[in-house]
């Protein structure tokens, strides 16, 4: 290398070295994934004004409660809640123990791929999919059951394990409330038991901040040791109104801040807002059809009208995926 | 001051000065409340067990859950319940609405004060006097009347707020597993909602990790805001087997160490021993009638029995108030 190569590689190497910590702390900071824009600029402000001490909209760290909903608002629902293609895989795995399931519904029309036999078998069909596949086992097995299924199965479109189809920019709205001295829960509609496996490892969501819909368990001893055994029974269903008694009962406390993206959502957006002094409400409007699923008002599943008008006349901020994210997934950053 | 007295003043200050932090740290060190022996021996050995870093014992400080009984185990519960003086008051003061009570059990034995008719009414009485007492009402309106009582209820025997017989060494004992990562929880058999409203400021313990007993509750608009009213109904009781299942439902993991008093809490017990790895339990034995109360197998309140038999077949601590506790209340310290 003669000098004046010296001399420029040094230069390149500086420049490299002053620029990297910029470079590094563009892509690091928080809500990377986020385009600039009145959603993001929303976020910032609340925190900002929450945490700022002695500030006007002070809130203590103890009180700054954020709930988030898991279907749609923090992965996918589309073309099916997850929970359900999971129930749909355990009826088929279960089948050769079931030999009537050929000839009964709901069972058969899974068993031969039926979606429209299916879809006729209604909310009843899918509670006795839900009970069969759910329920009989003791709350260890269930878990296992869940991780073994996370593990090996696959999204029909994006070929890809179910938990990595959760969305980069609200990992990155997780991480950054957590920074900022948040505790954030989960309020699904979703099954508790089936969340739990995964939500510390994928959101950072410990399992006691999971809240969610619930079979009754009975307590039983069985080779001399406790267990829970699952029954097919419903104990607690955590969507709409649900959603507000489930976090009185769960946190005793009333959010500051709510994520939703359905009608499911709207009393826990109306329960977070109603309180007094600063608050936050966001809904994720899916509409990318590109890059995920584009739908709101005519889907059947995480349909989003009431919660869309009710956000528009509060002011609450509605997140647009196609035009408020850089990216959706994980795997495409 | 002469220079004798000004020299003589000067050392005093000295030795006080030196003297102080030594005192001082004695007084707040770990468990001070805690006379030496094996129960103090045996907690503090757990927790350096399972916190020592590549130890075979090791537990991950997410991990790292604790659960406490709390009538009995945090505070008194003598001459009964707490909640159910409360409702006794509460019945007393909401009397003038309800002149029918003056004939009518179990609410006539409250208004004459015959403990032995109100003993009669039974369990059924006793559900009555709660859900008068405890239902019709939102959720934020129970708080504050919970709040109020606390403020102003004073204990028949020792003339002092019922937030102040809380147990001293207990207090030490949650601090100290806090300070070596812990989260602790509350999991009683009393009402939820009428632990929160002092849990924080009392133990340290926020809303969201107390389990307890609930009511039902139903989504309501009051003047345009969503509220919840409290039902006359039961959702769950938290007692007995249903500690393990308010356990799995609100925490989803299980605990590794479980303090208790009565047999009420083994199954609580029993469901924390039978994990792998380390575990820790503990039973607080009413042993001291001049301190506090002393009680065990034939009490009706926080009868002692089975989960005494099962503590000495199982290892587990058990704590006698009279002779491992320097001081009970924290206002005799």
């Amino acid at each position: 290398m003669n000098p004046i190569h010296k001399r420029f590689a040094f230069a390149f190497c500086l420049i490299m070295i002053l620029a990297a910590p910029l470079h590094t702390r563009a892509d690091r900071g928080p809500l990377a994934s986020w385009n600039d824009g009145t959603a993001k600029q929303a976020i910032i402000d609340f925190v900002v004004a929450v945490t700022k001490k002695g500030g006007p909209d002070y809130v203590p760290p103890a009180e700054r409660v954020a709930v988030f909903d898991n279907d749609g608002t923090l992965w996918s629902e589309k073309p099916a809640y997850f929970q359900l293609l999971f129930a749909i895989d355990r009826i088929k795995a279960l089948a050769p123990q079931h030999p009537e399931w050929k000839t009964q519904q709901p069972f058969k029309a899974v068993l031969e791929n039926d979606i429209k036999a299916l879809a006729a078998s209604g909310e009843k069909g899918l509670i006795q999919l839900v009970m069969a596949s759910h329920a009989g086992m003791t709350t260890d097995e269930f878990e296992q059951i869940v991780t073994d299924w996370l593990a090996t199965a696959k999204h029909p479109r994006f070929k890809r394990p179910y938990t990595e189809l959760v969305y980069q920019p609200m990992l990155e709205m997780l991480q950054y409330l957590r920074d900022n001295g948040f505790k954030t829960f989960i309020v699904s509609g979703g099954g508790i038991e089936f969340m739990r496996p995964f939500t510390e490892k994928v959101y950072g969501i410990p399992p006691e901040q999971v809240i969610g819909s619930s079979i009754k368990t009975k307590f039983e001893m069985q080779d001399g040791k406790p267990v829970l055994v699952r029954l097919p029974e419903i104990f607690f269903i955590d969507d709409k109104a649900g959603k507000q008694v489930g976090i009185q009962k769960f946190i005793g406390r009333r959010p500051i801040a709510a994520f939703g993206n359905s009608d499911g959502d709207l009393q826990m957006l109306q329960w977070t807002t109603a309180g007094k002094g600063k608050r936050f409400a966001l809904i994720v409007h899916h509409t990318d059809s590109e890059r995920e699923y584009a739908y709101d008002k005519e889907s059947h599943v995480g349909r989003l009208d009431k919660a869309l008008t009710e956000a528009k006349a509060n002011g609450w901020i509605v997140v647009s995926m196609k035009r408020d994210w850089k990216v959706i997934y994980p795997f495409y950053k």
